[in-house]
């Protein structure tokens, strides 16, 4: 299924969406206006660090549906908004009453940065911004509205919070594959999804290409948190720039632990393959988002 | 500059508006999606408590701005948005890294109730779905836009969350009343603020009108905190329904401490005086906004 491009590598590949959503979120947190060590704080959470697929999800999804030139809106916005949630969840999911971890994207997290207090204070300020981006960000008010709630939805108590309260045990979970894929589809799937559907509505897709775009977004979604559980029970914590190994040691649900690292491999296979099917309406427009797919399969961190 | 109105208690003047906000903060929070825990603490955070001021004060906004019939927007979403930025507020404030409260309302504190970890969750949860009320409840985008543009400013990193940063020494504030100033212009005043210019805006307000409402949110707020820091000062704790002279234990910045109370008394009658005097303009419309001055600067919890 792969296309030239696809030999690149995935760092290589993301790397102008990267760099343009860094310049966007460096600029979105400029403000006189924030204590410097708040910002401080929000800066080293968001920037420097990430390989930015979400946004490079959003961008390449408006690109699937249209010319940049008639999209309804510009989507960076969307992609700085998405990226600031993802770095909030990040923040909060490493404090000590909640994941306890002290390496993130092979740096101290920010609780160990900063101390509890301002970690939490800097999480919650890059998810208010987020919304703040949104708002501001697009011309088009009834866009910027279709994106909060979207946004909204995915990151709130339905979506990636539900996730991470299903993946903490703090509430009852299907046994077995079942619960792994409850987890699963609200923890990583719900905002993986939303960056594709948010790429979507900057370019005014129709509902069929919405349709396209989201099938894609949640088999992509699934098919990234395969090869998460497979690379955090195959790498060494080097590779991973985080903990290494911490899925079984917090007994936590994961593909590689209740399929075993084989049917796993093979599951992350399918489902791309499904992921790449759910774009057949959207033609050779959506040909970077199948290299997305193809690399995110590959990838090794 | 007390009218009859102002003879009602506070409780009772604000009763109408509490009800018709929680019967719809119990409508948004009804979602069988979210996990029942975790709705739960969502919901204990939420409802049942607390005098719902700034749902109030956008209600009464609004109302002073235009009748009814002639609002750009229903106000009760935005009402709904602000409170629930306000209940996150408290919940996180709560936690042991934070102000380390184990009493809030009169009730044991989401954490001390549901752990750290739902407590830090649960009010994220609070939070992000404050902007999907905002984006879901108003018919009309361009309101839903400005009006999450304004909730994020006063609850972002330049507002809400940099008072509690310097509340907590976690940046420099100037010694004295300056830095008491800077603080409560942010933890406190930036949402009240707000909540007056949401009102507005939901009715349609002009520049003029949203500027006479501005004014009048700022120095309310400004009131409302003055008032609050005596009241933690003279009132026992079951009174306050929280842990009372926490201020001065702490060492906190407080107009009470700072001033000492006659003098913090005076000021909060003062600036009361200029909340009044900044609704001029709007005239009789603005009658409820003035007994609900009126009412605040007289509140014994």
């Amino acid at each position: 299924m792969a296309s030239p491009q696809a030999a690149k590598d995935l760092a290589g590949f993301l790397r102008p969406y990267a760099e343009a959503v860094n310049a966007a979120i460096e600029k979105w947190l400029s403000d006189a206006s924030v204590p410097a060590a708040l910002a401080e704080a929000m800066r080293y959470a968001s920037l420097d660090a990430g390989k930015r697929i979400r946004p490079a999800l959003v961008m390449l999804s408006a690109e699937a549906v249209a010319r940049p030139e008639s999209w309804a809106a510009e989507p960076t916005p969307a992609a700085v908004a998405i990226e600031l949630v993802h770095c909030y969840s990040l923040v909060h999911d490493d404090l000590p009453p909640m994941d306890d971890d002290a390496l993130r994207r092979g740096r101290p997290s920010a609780h160990v940065k900063f101390g509890q207090a301002m970690a939490i204070l800097a999480g919650s300020a890059l998810l208010t911004r987020a919304f703040e981006v949104l708002s501001l960000g697009l011309a088009d008010a009834s866009i910027a509205a279709k994106l909060v709630a979207e946004l909204a939805a995915a990151a709130g108590p339905a979506g990636m919070i539900a996730g991470q309260v299903a993946d903490m045990g703090l509430c009852p979970v299907p046994d077995g594959a079942e619960g792994g894929k409850y987890i699963h589809l609200r923890k990583t799937g719900a905002m993986i999804r939303a960056a594709a559907r948010m790429g979507g509505i900057c370019a005014g897709a129709d509902a069929k290409k919405l349709q396209a775009l989201t099938g894609f977004g949640e088999k992509i979604g699934l098919a990234f948190q395969i090869t998460d559980d497979l690379l955090d029970a195959t790498q060494p914590t080097e590779m991973l720039g985080k903990t290494a190994g911490k899925d079984v040691r917090d007994r936590k649900r994961s593909y590689a632990t209740e399929l075993g690292i084989e049917p796993a491999r093979r599951l992350a296979r399918e489902v791309t393959d499904q992921a790449l099917a759910a774009l057949e309406g959207l033609g050779p427009r959506a040909a970077k988002l199948r290299d997305l797919a193809a690399l995110l399969s590959r990838r090794n961190r």
